[in-house]
């Protein structure tokens, strides 16, 4: 279905009908009325009480059915019990639209759970979409169909916001009423027993008023649509989450046997990363960026032009800049000169330009002026501490002045409250984003530069291993049915069929078949017990290295099984690994974990003891393209060493990346296959390749 | 002298005399006159302006000689070419404190550096403290006595504020007027003439109305007194500090040899950890964890109980606090039933509490009542995203009576702007701290838990490493007279000299020396390159391990000559190291660097190819006690490691941290050593010891 059709009339509708609207003030109900028609809503409003004739100088309708055309959205704002009732005479009437603000459904247990499910069921059968139950609403900033009962609306701009609390959206309203920051939507998903965050993305893609999408997310529902939708439209408008519950989702990892592969919330910044959403950490952060990105051209590069009338607010700005990966700019010794011409001989130009303490509105805008034209600077950055001696307002409209003489980026801080307050709205209404913080500056500027990654990112092609043996695969797994964790003997066979190379080797049921086997591999070797009831080999005399013949492989047998079954009594053995002695090579960790939201997510790392101290892995969600491999490999320290630290030589990094893609191809044909790990990967020098050297399984039970 | 006698006029001034008191109301001086009025000080004000008799109904002096006593107080604002003759007049004046407000002095180069000297010796003469130059002034906003030129003043409170930068002074001003948060000081330092920070961290030790001292900070003069009065003060009354220009100080830092050895932030890090300073990062939790600590008990421990309208809100705060080590309280069983009591039935009364969006101030003063009960709870955490239907006043109100119900700390958060505003400002007022967003709570709560441990650490008692042959090492720096940078044969002399066991060996200048050596130190041995023109000894062949008999060193020794030769031609060889070959243990770097601000800094981490990949390093800085060298191991993995790692078996904790001591020892009797580190340093299994294998020094030319 197309979701912008489907979704439109939520915004567009001709007409609306308030369902339980309530004549008492003190109800949600009367709110929402009282806004459709506080806001200049062009379309209709038809409140639906038996009880009244008139509300709020509208007439009154005790049914939908007895409502006039047009009615495009239903607003349900009536008990729990009588939803199923009213949603289908909802959709008797034709009505394709439904917004249900009521709670009492699955959030507070399973028999509103129940409802909801059977909601679902009747506006299915009626082709509606649904926002909610349990939400705010939705409203558009444009068309004034403001259908919640939120009090206040901010001013109209770039910034649609979708939200899963509707509090949240309340807050939001009251924080920027006001404030000259622009929005265009507020949308309330509630329970989202229908319209999810990827609906909505669609659907804000192709309203020319939406030009970046704000999201708090607790947890999405349809983790891999979404990243297929962000990676498109991120293409086309900024989109920029604060994800909440993210300490919970760690606390829920199930961590594997090295402790490592980390939980939900890992799989949501990679997932994140990959699909072009830029992620913050504070809900001021969310909107200091979504505010930039919807009023700023992109900055060529990272070199920033401070101009100020405060040296310490000018160093924090630097600081935040830097941490952030961007640097002042040199500043041309052109336009120094320039800038001497006119400023108190005792200020500053160069950057920080520092106009010092009583710098008027003609020096900001003389020399914002000249920085606009020096070429050696990519984006503006006027701060004012407020002055007893000089106007704040003054001074902001210089600023306002000064970004129209040039096609440069121009962000601001207004370092005050009480004396700024009327200067920073008039800012924000001038397309000026103001921040109050020098130290916010960062981020913003962060989140710029990561848009202007994700514009230049060459399309997404997904990784198509070659090679793959899809019934080999089919056959080592049908044989595993019942089995739960599983190690190197059951894993090797997967791993085979999908092209990853064991070290050469087998099982031996007793000291005659591991002796054939070691002639075949080829000495010298290494024996491994086998045994479910073993946890660590080593430990329990389970391991030999080097042996160099068949003598001291009769040796080595006989003592391991002694010394095993002394040390686990009771244990069972199922025999022997015996495997060619690998030569040395650099030791990393790969592995697969299925996640709750998004599928299948890989793992990259140092192999070895130290992966759990120093935590060098990087995650990626599949499917997933060979650059975000590599990506995936470069971010970490042993992706480092792979490509030659230190004059060391540069191992197969193309092999490396084959292991990934390959192990991720598995996890999305085998979502039974809960979690995979090769550890350690042996990765030999470019050209000869990887050898996995260990590998076990969890699998669905 | 006594800081608080000699800074005391500053704040309690009888008599103020303003120089250059000007009659325009656009003069900051004009500001100065009004601020001693306005804010009803109770001293006497005197104008000093000769071409007046009146100011602001004052009656003007000609001259600081013809004002009449009582003047403790000097606030000099006129030109910089007159400061020493109007400075000098203060002193034969008898005036004991001076404020100097004028710019132009060092700030602006080298002329003007040259008189703030010559300005510093005048005080000197006349036994005066001076603030400033080139500073906003102080003001105490207990006694009234403003002598800035600031506009507006905030209430009184428990937060001194110590600046080195003015106008951000006037930025937080403007931010926090009728915010409710209080304010004891403002002072501006300017320059540093001769007040600094702590001077005034002295001070305010004894000024009864400071509850908590925040200081912005670019950069210490005074290093090492800083953190001794710190220490001290620290255990009195919580510091914060706001260090700006983190990453040019950053990009300032000489590294050494292998890079790791960070720069100056690093120092400061370390040393304000050490001295009990709490470090922030944004000017907003500056002041968001000083006004929590200046009015809130310690919590018993980290345990919160969030109590809000908004579930999104609360996970934001659960986030936060989880992210900076609190956690969410398990509400009793018992708790959980009274609450249920009083609540909305469909209420979440696990926490977080969530008392859905229609919660009424009954509910909140209720659950809050509970809590305060609950001895499972450390910390009441509530939270009100506004509703149209709720009053946020009526909820404000609500939680300050539940403050009062009990002995446990109360933070809150009201997450709007428009409608909270008056809320928030009777919070604040009523002694409960209000914050707007979730996510700033975390490192609010932190802040309060640092505080805690400060005060909990034992009495600090720097190291003193027994048997330091202090002669010796004095000795081995002197033959080193000239040299710049060292190689393992000059340092391990002074390494002996101070305890530090260096691998049996020495240097040998030719074959016949090195066969010697090798049968004193035993074989096997190992034989490195001895050349001052060669970086690095593997590349150029001038390494040699495992040599077992005279045999193979003669081979090796030759060998070792011409692969070194032709490598690096022209290289003047001093001979061969030749040392003991050392069993494997575990390999750590220990070095130690001079700071421009702290003097010596020590560091310790994993050793090896590693130690630049991974960044596995802490910093402390010396005089340092055996906890915080403790503590400086642990905190990385390679203190993970040497504890014993997964099995792994413990090495020698104490030998390592005694090399720490030892190093920190040297650092502080030879400041004229610039770096020294050692690497690797093996570490053996506990009781046996650990050798230094290499090192190498620079030395102040």
């Amino acid at each position: 279905m197309n979701e912008i059709n489907s979704l439109s009339n939520f915004f567009n509708a001709r007409g609306v009908a308030v369902l339980g609207a309530s004549t008492n003030p003190n109800k949600l109900s009367y709110g929402i009325v009282r806004n459709l028609i506080q806001y200049h809503y062009g379309g209709q409003v038809y409140p639906i009480n038996p009880n009244t004739n008139e509300l709020l100088g509208l007439k009154a309708y005790p049914t939908i059915a007895s409502v006039p055309d047009p009615v495009d959205l239903a607003v349900i704002v009536l008990p729990v019990n009588t939803i199923l009732d009213v949603l289908t005479q909802c959709g008797e009437r034709g009505i394709k639209n439904v917004i249900i603000i009521t709670g009492g459904f699955k959030e507070i247990g399973l028999e509103g759970a129940a409802i909801e499910q059977a909601a679902a069921e009747v506006a299915r059968a009626y082709n509606m979409r649904v926002i909610g139950p349990n939400c705010v609403g939705a409203l558009d900033v444009y068309t004034g169909l403001d259908a919640t009962f939120l009090k206040g609306m901010p001013d109209r701009g770039p910034i649609a916001f979708i939200s899963q609390s509707g509090a949240l959206c309340g807050g939001i309203v009251d924080l920027f009423v006001d404030s000259g920051v622009g929005f265009s939507h507020f949308v309330s998903l509630g329970n989202e027993m229908d319209v999810t965050e990827s609906d909505m993305l669609a659907y804000f893609d192709g309203d020319p008023h939406v030009r970046v999408i704000a999201l708090y997310v607790e947890g999405l529902k349809d983790g891999q649509r979404f990243m297929r939708l962000a990676r498109e439209v991120s293409r086309r408008k900024p989109i920029i989450m604060l994800k909440a519950g993210r300490n919970e989702a760690g606390a829920r990892a199930v961590s594997s046997h090295t402790g490592s592969l980390a939980g939900a919330y890992t799989a949501y910044q990679a997932a994140l990363k990959q699909s072009g959403v830029i992620e913050v950490d504070t809900v001021a952060e969310l909107f200091n960026t979504a505010w930039a990105l919807g009023t700023q051209k992109l900055p060529a590069g990272k070199r920033v032009a401070i101009v100020t009338n405060a040296g310490g607010a000018a160093a924090l700005a630097s600081d935040s800049l830097a941490a952030h990966g961007f640097k002042l700019a040199s500043i041309s010794a052109e336009t120094q000169a320039a800038l001497r011409q006119k400023l108190n001989p005792s200020a500053q130009v160069a950057n920080p330009i520092d106009l010092l303490g009583g710098a008027t509105p003609e020096e900001y805008l003389w020399s914002l002026s000249q920085l606009q034209k020096d070429p050696g600077v990519d984006l503006l950055l006027p701060i004012l501490v407020p002055q007893a001696l000089v106007s704040s307002m003054d001074v902001a409209q210089s600023w306002v002045e000064a970004a129209k003489l040039g096609e440069k980026p121009l962000i601001s801080c207004l370092m005050g409250h009480h004396s700024t307050q009327e200067a920073a709205t008039f800012l924000n209404r001038s397309g000026v984003p103001v921040y109050t913080y020098p130290d916010q500056i960062g981020p913003v500027c962060q989140a710029l530069a990561d848009y202007e990654n994700t514009l230049s990112q060459p399309a997404w092609v997904p990784a198509q291993p070659a090679g793959v043996d899809l019934q080999a695969g089919q056959r080592a797994l049908q044989a595993l049915t019942g089995k739960k964790t599983t190690g190197e003997v059951e894993t090797r066979p997967l791993l085979q069929a999908y092209g990853i190379q064991n070290v050469p080797g087998g099982m031996a049921s007793n000291v005659e078949e591991a002796v054939l086997l070691a002639e075949q591999v080829g000495f010298p070797v290494v024996m491994k017990i086998v045994s479910d009831d073993i946890l660590h080999k080593s430990e329990a005399g389970g391991i030999k290295l080097n042996i160099h013949n068949q003598e001291q492989l009769r040796v080595a047998y006989n003592e391991m099984m002694r010394d095993v079954t002394s040390n686990v009594p009771g244990a069972s053995i199922r025999g022997v690994m015996v495997e060619a002695m690998a030569s040395k090579g650099q030791e990393v960790i790969v592995g697969l974990k299925q996640d709750a939201t998004f599928g299948p997510m890989l793992m990259f790392g140092m192999g070895g003891v130290l992966v759990e101290l120093i935590k060098d892995v990087s995650y990626r969600v599949a499917p997933l393209s060979m650059a975000e491999i590599y990506a995936m490999i470069a971010e970490t320290a042993a992706g480092q060493l792979l490509k030659g630290y230190r004059g060391g030589p540069a191992a197969d990094l193309q092999a490396t990346a084959e292991v990934i893609a390959r192990l991720a191809q598995l996890g999305l044909d085998h979502p039974e296959i809960l979690e995979i790990e090769i550890n350690p990967l042996v990765v030999y020098p470019q050209g000869r390749g990887a050898l996995a050297l260990d590998s076990r399984m969890i699998l669905k039970a």
